[in-house]
């Protein structure tokens, strides 16, 4: 499985990869505010390719851009950042998991409140959201977005509190789920982490003015400077002063838990570079690689990436077998729009389109192909197939992450579970057939929480998020009980 | 003054011209809802061209479609309404005057309550938006567009009644101004017009199912039946029954007032081959021509229209005084559309980029020239000027109105008190001055009432909304008084 | 049949026009050079609205640009004009005849040459032009693009003469056909008009430097001074000299004829306003409206004009019959461009997308229809019936010009000769029955020419161009003769 | 130096790369050809980005596509692939180093012949391409494109053979310079590569039909098989008979020479999995990568390729030195459009916008950078001030290639010589202190020509093209000798 930029191909494709939701950026009291948030968002790209939104604010009104498309064809031209002017501004770069694909659900989204105008954008997902959004409008509020974010809005506005941080966190004590989000009004910026941490955000600083991002390579991007993280149930008010200062006010509403970001951050969705929960994200795919080698070893020739995701992890098992690192697959960078929609013709090519396998290095050879995880198998399937017609002798699959089972509720994309590859084989040899291995080997759950935090797992309280894995959900589900009524909202399409 | 393709034009240039705010358009039951909403809005275009919106509901789900530019651009082709599917739709054909010119201001707009979606649409405006807007926002809701029209959808969803019929009716109760409103759920077309009737609203019928319109020029394109006017202060709830009959219920609500029609509708907006009020307006204005040359009578030539507006009234103008009519201004047909926004060096053309003299015609003759109304005058003094470099000896303009002196609340975007003309000079004399013609008059507001309604005005009781020539406001206005507090809203500038 | 700007959906719906090929307009020695062209091909839109071309001279470098669509689309906004640097000029606005519709073929051309670049454009069509297409390419040249306009630059690179302006001369001595042709060099603009003038071409004067241009109309808009017509046969050769005066220099190379204009300029295609060959466009049609009621006088109440090419005739017929003029039918302004591939349901509409009776002028009266001219009748049966649902007691159509018989081919793009209604029905009865009118005449030749020049057509040596009421083609037609060798060229699709 | 997919944005801000001129894909007989030459310049993507064109025949129509921006873009879609209908197609993929980037100049040129159309297409360079075009131009020729590859139209058509077959290679006999070229009839394909081979050109096979292509890595994209090398020198003419068969003649119309390949081909541009004559390109640039380790050790805690250019040689070096290879560089794959014309703040921000220092894998280390080439150095500069602020405490730079002094002429965009590093600095350590390393070190010429083929160079008869690195010109340069006349052409500045 890739980090690809090329989702629209693989969704067209093959659909076998998982997606994360979003990216959020914010800083506030800074003369170059929006262009700063263009540059932190074209950092967070990996995180969500189909629309970007900027919001700012220049002392007198609220400004909002919003398009669909990466960040750098639309927010770095000056004509559009001319339209964004002011020093305080958040921004979000989405693929979009609830709600359908349209600009009025791309965040950040607005509101007009009594005190005056509020914008939040988050990453993550509500697992109340659609309850909640059911009970607003039965009390007569509009809902105009399809988008549940909108609910926290919503909330803000309902709330009896007075001052505008109050009510932000008033609506998110009433939150369920996994979820980092920014909110910006004129004077002030919020940051806000769900209890237990699920999704990373970090704080940092650039001319002594604060800024809030999902990563840290969105701080590295603009030369800012890493502050810490935002904690898990924690609120960051910022505000600026009438002087001109900011201040800074931290506060923990939600009783104190232990954290537990996401595993999938360090399997596949953060940026190599990126400092997550304290980690070079890129030692611990390494470390997944070499326990990967200690776990599941094979004799083989060369061990050949999946790029782009599997190649941390491939290095890593190399180093720690001794058998030769090489660059048997080569990806086609040039993958174009149109490619979104191709001609069943050219839809058959299929990974073709993206990779081709670099004969030299696989011709009668045993290959040790390693991958960053398997979702659905399609696509990994197809790959074995190129390398087998490339000459390889022998194809050996070993995959830098536990079998997924279950779905996600908190901000990635997951296929049905009947569609993902372990729950379609009885076992892992099952599996390989499938797939046209010679043998395949999955990390194991305490090799990746080792590769991630030195220990293995603690079944009485687990370090991590991992119920993709486990199916231990960290928080209680409530939209999916209700699931069958919540099939009534939503009804609006829009191709706005 | 002209009835205008060219607006957009015309406010670059010249922004000569009065605008009417929208046109509406609805059918229930009808298997080509969407076409015929389509061509509708199309037959109603000159009520409004910069944006249009169509919303549809198939049964299972609410569609819609909103565009920038003409109906002909965006909602004729296979493609646009094969993404309008059902048998009920409404539309709306905007010019903007309240609210920025952004999507998603553009109606209908949508609202998801708690017994199901509604979409509204209107012509007009409320005279009490901003009020009710503020005290919306202050008890927690939150207004995501800038349009007043959100307003009702709010007071909809926030009525205590249970069925949507009810709650309509709850809401409009509560606007003040002038507006004819349509109204789509899943089963039902509702048709409200104010407590006096100031825009025009019809109901028609074709293949036995329900339309309302603006003008009766929409039910004509599609060969549609007219069947009566919506009574001023009526509500028609129509709604298809569960063995597919359609009912039709009409309501009265508001306290019994006399109609008043705002005379601009004939002066100006209306299409000369509608019927408004009973009365056909092409009609209408060649009255005004004839009255114009009992009452202000002149030696001249050659009758020239001002196209196109002035035509009809000319034509009359002509008939009753025997001076030949004659083409002396052609119009370029041809605008296209960077002539919005013209380098410096084109815009100095100004009118001639659309008219031109046909000196044929004019030279060495005393002309009267025929306007239906004088706004700003800066217009009528580019065309004197055009027409005295065509050669003619004598240039004398009659217009077929009375002087323009008060602001419209109601739906007409007119420029500030201070700009018209009327208000600019002592006496009609000064204005011909300025104008540079050698003499000047206007039809006199008993004129104008007998061209229109056979009687002059009823000074205790009018027979026509006529603020504008008379500065006598049929309703009260909220929002003026309270203008100061009102300017805090509306803060986002959206560029979407 | 209408003078339309809505030239898409007629060819969409009906087809039932005839299309003018192109207008041109050049300048010398103006700073505004390219500014002014814009304006001169914006008053010249009606002549062509498929495409428009500038090219420019900055002293430096040749500048082009082309674009599909109006002149007011893409030639008035900054960004544009500022491509297109430098005091000489030469534009081109067509509706394309020969030649696919394809940005290679859009006008002017250029081409470099051994003593410098040449840009071409013309107003017209070469009767000899596949021919010599032929001729050029069996000898080693290459032809890219498929209009006939490229071989006049293949004939001036291939000159022997020295000078270009010889080279040009003996480049269009080879030539046959209707045409009206600029050309532009870095220091000179010239100016050629057929033997027999056929199509027309104007010189005028703005702050002392020489234009060209198909009609007095685009003089006006920029207030230039029509100087006189270029005769027919006659090529005129403006040239800047080293000290900054020019000079111009007007030959006849090719031996003297009586001039022939085209009679479709004064019946349909010039501008009312403009003056053609001496004459107003307006009065001439104004003429053959009299001279109808005079040849073909008929009981009616009211003289309804088909909009717009039937206006002026109708006015006339008005004048001389004593019938009241009325606007019957009014136009909808607001045609947009999807309306070019409109669903085959709204295609259903025909000519109610831009046309609707108005009713009260019609119900119960005895109509007297005039149009200008009728090509294959289609419109024309749907006015009728459109008049009739519209209540009329009786309907009478009177065409201001003879019945059409033959095709053109000096730049009119006519339809096939068995389209035209003419050649379809045995006689004028047959003809009014198909169209559905109570009677139907048709202006003679004798009428039309005492119209346009005071006197009958002379057999032996006619007045005017006639052919496509005569069959009298006034040039031989070379390439038709070789018609289907013909076919073999213009293989190349582009879609560009 | 990376091979980019960014060149836009390595253009605006840096500019610091080499770029190939093109890529060329053609096939005969195939029913799907026109998606297959789709499929074969994706895969050739990487030779060229700006534009793209393909040509096909359908057996009575040639058909042409031409593109600004990546085949993906363009050419995968139903819509634009249903217009290239036809078994014959030649595309062409192209970074502009000849005449401006237009339309009119993105191959595959096309012109009518007296016997029908050509089109052509090629990836190189003409040295005397202006000459020739000057001596056309003077006998009467009309140049339409500013390409040089119309030249080549020209000759063909004014040759005295009666073939196409012998006036082709007629034409580019007449052509001297570095081309691999394409040509189609309605029933050929032609093939030549000129007489030293400096550009690269295969011959395949799919379904039995012929193809040709510049790399093998696009007859593996679409599963045909590698037949052979066209040769230098060489011309393949490709027929359908009218049985349906396909006949193959192969000729040498020139004086027989030995090949020489162009070394960049290895050092950069071919594809890493590609097999350029006969060598596997990826083990080429391993090998430098361990030449380099041999001739230019040094104590490094840590080998960092410069992604993606540099990696290959980077594992090299790795390999051979012991020294572990590591991801230090993370590249950013979604650079969008706006960052071609970003804003100054933007284009500050330089290398980041691409790529980030992986601080994990810097910090405290001795790091060795390898890159493949150095052109201006400006690149290395940032990227070694950006490996210095993420903490190394040395960094030492190893390219893969010999320094660069001369410029190109034989299809590759070069700088002039005075923007190369090389020719700016006396020595190596004056550019490792420009370029701010604490070492920098070129691979030899004789290391590189043995890592290509094994042997030194040979100074009598030097193997490779190498005149960038040597002075070595292989051909004369006719055009740069009479360059300040050259400048004469070209003047014609289209925005088309």
């Amino acid at each position: 499985m890739n980090q690809s930029d090329f989702n629209s191909l693989e969704d067209g494709l093959d659909g076998d990869t998982l997606h994360e939701e979003c990216g959020v950026f914010g800083i506030l009291g800074h003369p170059d505010a929006s262009t700063l948030t263009a540059l932190g968002l074209h950092a967070l790209q990996h995180r969500g390719q189909e629309a970007a939104g900027i919001v700012s604010f220049d002392g007198q009104q609220f400004h909002t851009e919003k398009h669909m498309g990466l960040v750098g064809d639309h927010y770095t031209d000056p004509v559009t950042l001319a339209k964004l002017p002011g020093t305080v501004a958040i921004g979000h770069t989405r693929y979009s998991t609830t709600g359908e694909v349209a600009l009025r659900n791309v965040q950040p989204l607005f509101a007009e409140l009594e005190e005056g105008g509020i914008a939040i954008a988050h990453n993550g997902n509500f697992t109340n959201g659609l309850t909640l959004r059911r009970q607003i409008i039965a009390t007569g509020a509009i809902c105009q977005s399809t988008s549940d974010t909108e609910v926290v809005l919503h909330l803000i506005a309902r709330s009896r509190h007075s001052s505008t941080a109050d009510r932000f966190i008033d609506a998110i004590r009433q939150m369920e789920g996994g979820y980092s989000m920014l909110a910006m009004t004129r004077t002030k910026l919020i940051a806000a982490r769900d209890p237990i941490g699920i999704r990373p955000l970090v704080m940092g600083e650039l001319d002594g003015k604060p800024i809030f991002c999902s990563e840290t390579c969105a701080l590295d991007i603009i030369g800012a400077k890493f502050i810490r993280d935002v904690e898990n149930g924690e609120v960051i008010i910022c505000e600026i002063q009438p002087d001109g200062s900011i201040t800074v006010d931290a506060r923990k509403p939600a009783k104190p838990q232990p954290e537990r970001l996401c595993l999938f951050e360090y399997v596949y969705f953060a940026r190599p570079d990126s400092v997550v929960g304290g980690r070079n994200v890129y030692m611990t795919r390494k470390n997944m690689g070499m326990n990967l080698a200690r776990e599941a070893p094979v004799e083989g020739d060369v061990v050949v990436p999946v790029p782009d995701g599997g190649t941390p992890a491939a290095l890593g098992y190399a180093q720690q077998s001794g058998i030769p690192f090489e660059y048997g697959i080569i990806r086609n960078h040039y993958v174009g729009r149109t490619f979104i929609e191709p001609t069943q013709q050219i839809r058959a090519f299929g990974v073709k389109l993206k990779h081709s396998a670099n004969r030299a290095m696989i011709e009668g050879k045993r290959v040790v192909l390693v991958d960053d995880s398997i979702v659905r198998g399609t696509t990994s399937l197809k790959i074995v197939q190129m390398i087998r017609d490339a000459g390889a002798s022998e194809v050996h699959i070993r995959v830098a992450s536990p079998m997924i089972f279950h779905p996600d509720f908190y901000g990635i994309d997951t296929p049905d579970a009947d569609k993902l590859l372990a729950n379609q084989y009885a076992d892992v040899n099952a599996m390989a057939k499938y797939i046209g291995a010679d043998s395949l080997a999955f990390l194991s759950i305490d090799g990746l929480y080792k590769a991630v935090g030195g220990a293995p797992r603690n079944p009485e309280r687990p370090q991590f998020t991992d119920h993709y894995f486990t199916g231990d959900y960290p928080t209680r589900l409530l939209d999916r009980e209700g699931e069958k009524v919540g099939r009534k909202v939503s009804m609006l399409a829009s191709n706005g």
